[in-house]
C-alpha cells in the first residue's frame, strides 16, 4: 500500500468505514510497519472514546457479560468497539472461539466492531498492538471501547492499564480464593462485577466481597448475564466512575500517564533496534559464544558494549 | 549487604549451602540490584545443569508429574532445583499453592530446592528473574533444573525458551482442542507427556496425538503421576533428547542463542534506563502532556527525541 493509499484508508476510517477499519486492524495484528503511518494520521482524531477493561478468570462469563453490556450501550446509540485479547491463546483457543460465537448477535450490527487479538511475538509485544488497536477504534469514532482479557498475568495487567475504567469479573464459587487475591484485585479494579448471581452461593459471595472491599472505593455490582440482570446497574457504575474521575482530575492524570508509558515503550523499541544495529550481528554472535563458553558473564559484556556504543 | 558479604554468600552457594541459595533467590525475586553481583560472581560456575521446562494448561497434573520426576532423579542421586513460575498468579494463586503442597515430600530433602516464582513488575520482567534464578541453581550445583510454567502465553513461551528440553503436558480429555494447538505445541515441545492416563479416553487421545505429531520428531510419552506410571520412560526420553541434541550440535546452538537473547535483553534494559535519564523526567512529562492533548502523536515525539539524543 502506497503512502497516498494509506492516507485514503485513514480518511475512510475516520469517516466510519468498517471495511477500512478492518483492514487497518489487520495491519496492526500482523505487525506491519504501515500501521504506524495510519496511527500517526489518525491520532488527532483520538482521545474521545471511553476505554473499559474487562478482566477475570476463565469461566466467569466475561464474554456473555460484554455481550449484554454492548446491547445496553447500543440501546443508547453508543458505537462500540470490542477487543478480545488472549495472551495465552495456545492452550485456550477453543474456549475463546466458543465465547466469540455468543457475540454473533452483534456481528450484523454496523455500530459494533469486534476483533479477537492473540498476536504473539509482534514487535513491542501484545500490549503495543492492543494500544494501537484502541487508537484505531477511537479514531474510527467508537464511543465505547471494551478490552477483554483473560486472567491477570503480566501481559493482562499491562493491557488492563490501558483502560480508563477496569471491571474485574468474579463469580460466586470463587469463595475463599478471593482472600488471597485481594491486593491484586485492588491494584487493578475500579469496579467488581459478581457475575452468575443465578448460581447458588451468590449472596454469600457478595457479603464476603463487601467485607473485603467494604471501604466503598470499589463498587460491587451483582450481575447475571444469563438472566440479563444487573447490566443497567453496571453501566451506571461505569459511567459514574468516568464522571467522578473526570471531575477529580484522575482521568486526565491517567491519560497523561498512559501517554508517558506509550512514549517510553516506543522510545525503548526504537533505541533497541538502533543499538542492535550499532553493535552488529557479528559482534553479538561472538559475545554470545564467549558467554556460552563461560569465559565471561553477560553483565560484564553489557558494560563493555554499552561503553563502546557511548551509552 | 556489602560487597565482601556478597562474595562470601556466593562462595557458600557454590559450596552447596541451601540457606545461602535461598537468600540469593530472595534478592532476585525482590528485584534487588545486589542479585546482579551474585550472578556475575557465580557465572563461571554455571553451564553444567540440564534445564527442563515443563508446561501445559492448568489441571493437567504438571506439579504431581514434576513431583514424580524429582523422586526418579533423586533415586539416581541427581541434585534437583525446581522453579514453579506462574505469570498469572493473581487469579490462580489458590491452585498453585494447592499444588505446591503435593511437593512437601521433597521439602526435607537437602538435594531438592523448590521455589515458587510470581514476580510481577520486576525490572526486565519475569523471564529475566527466572533466567537469573536458573543461573543461581546451576551455580549451586544442581544437576537438573525443572522450570514449571502454566499455560503458554507470551511470558510462558519466553520462559520455556530458557530450557534445554521442553516437556508439554497434556491430558486425555483435551481431545479435539489439540488440533487447533498443533502449531503452538510443535513450536515449543521437545517431548509430549500425556498425563492422567488413568482417566478414560487415554488410548484414544494418544492415538490422536500420534496422528497429529506422527513424524516421530516429538516423542509422545503416556504417564500417570497418580499411579506413578511412565515416569521412568519420561526420564529416559528427556535424557535421550539431551544426548541427541548434544551430539548433533543443537544443544550448543541453543545455548549460544539463549546467551545472545539474554545479552540483548540486558543491553536493552541498560540502554532504556540510560535513555530515560538522558531525556529526563521533565521532558518526558511535558511530551506526554502534549500527546494527551492530541497536539502531537507519540511516533513523531519518538523521532524528535531520538534525533535529539543522537540515536
Amino acid at each position: 500500500m502506497a503512502e497516498t493509499n494509506l492516507m485514503s484508508l485513514t480518511r475512510r476510517i475516520v469517516a466510519g468505514d468498517m471495511r477500512a477499519l478492518a483492514s487497518a486492524m489487520t495491519l496492526i495484528e500482523s505487525g506491519d510497519p504501515k500501521a504506524r503511518t495510519v496511527i500517526k494520521a489518525i491520532y488527532p482524531h483520538t482521545g474521545k472514546a471511553h476505554v473499559i477493561g474487562v478482566t477475570g478468570a476463565a469461566g466467569t462469563g466475561k464474554s456473555s457479560l460484554i455481550d449484554r453490556l454492548t446491547a445496553e450501550y447500543r440501546q443508547h446509540e453508543k458505537r462500540v468497539g470490542i477487543l478480545a485479547v488472549d495472551p495465552s491463546s495456545l492452550f485456550s483457543s477453543g474456549a475463546l472461539l466458543g465465547d466469540r460465537v455468543r457475540m454473533r448477535d452483534h456481528f450484523l450490527d454496523a455500530g459494533v466492531f469486534i476483533r479477537s487479538f492473540a498476536t504473539r511475538g509482534s514487535a513491542g509485544g501484545l500490549s503495543a498492538a492492543v494500544r494501537d488497536a484502541v487508537h484505531l477504534l477511537d479514531g474510527a469514532g467508537k464511543d465505547i471501547i471494551i478490552v477483554e482479557t483473560i486472567g491477570v498475568g503480566q501481559d493482562e495487567l499491562e493491557i488492563a492499564a490501558l483502560a480508563h475504567t477496569v471491571v474485574v469479573v468474579l463469580m460466586p464459587e470463587i469463595g475463599d480464593e478471593v482472600q488471597g487475591m485481594k491486593a491484586g484485585i485492588a491494584e487493578v479494579a475500579d469496579i467488581l462485577a459478581v457475575n452468575k448471581t443465578d448460581l447458588p452461593g451468590a449472596e454469600q459471595a457478595i457479603q464476603q466481597l463487601e467485607a473485603l472491599f467494604g471501604d466503598g472505593n470499589i463498587p460491587i455490582v451483582p450481575t447475571s448475564a444469563v438472566k440479563n440482570e444487573g447490566i443497567h446497574l453496571l453501566v451506571n457504575n461505569i459511567d459514574e466512575h468516568r464522571v467522578k474521575s473526570v471531575g477529580n482530575g484522575s482521568y486526565w492524570r491517567k491519560r497523561v500517564k498512559l501517554c508517558r508509558q506509550e512514549l517510553l515503550a516506543l522510545l525503548g523499541d526504537r533505541v533497541f533496534v538502533q543499538l542492535a544495529k550499532k553493535v552488529g550481528d557479528e559482534a553479538l554472535d561472538r559475545q554470545a559464544e564467549r558467554i556460552a563458553e563461560r569465559r565471561i558473564d553477560p553483565y560484564s559484556v553489557v558494560e563493555e558494549l554499552a561503553k563502546k556504543a557511548g551509552l
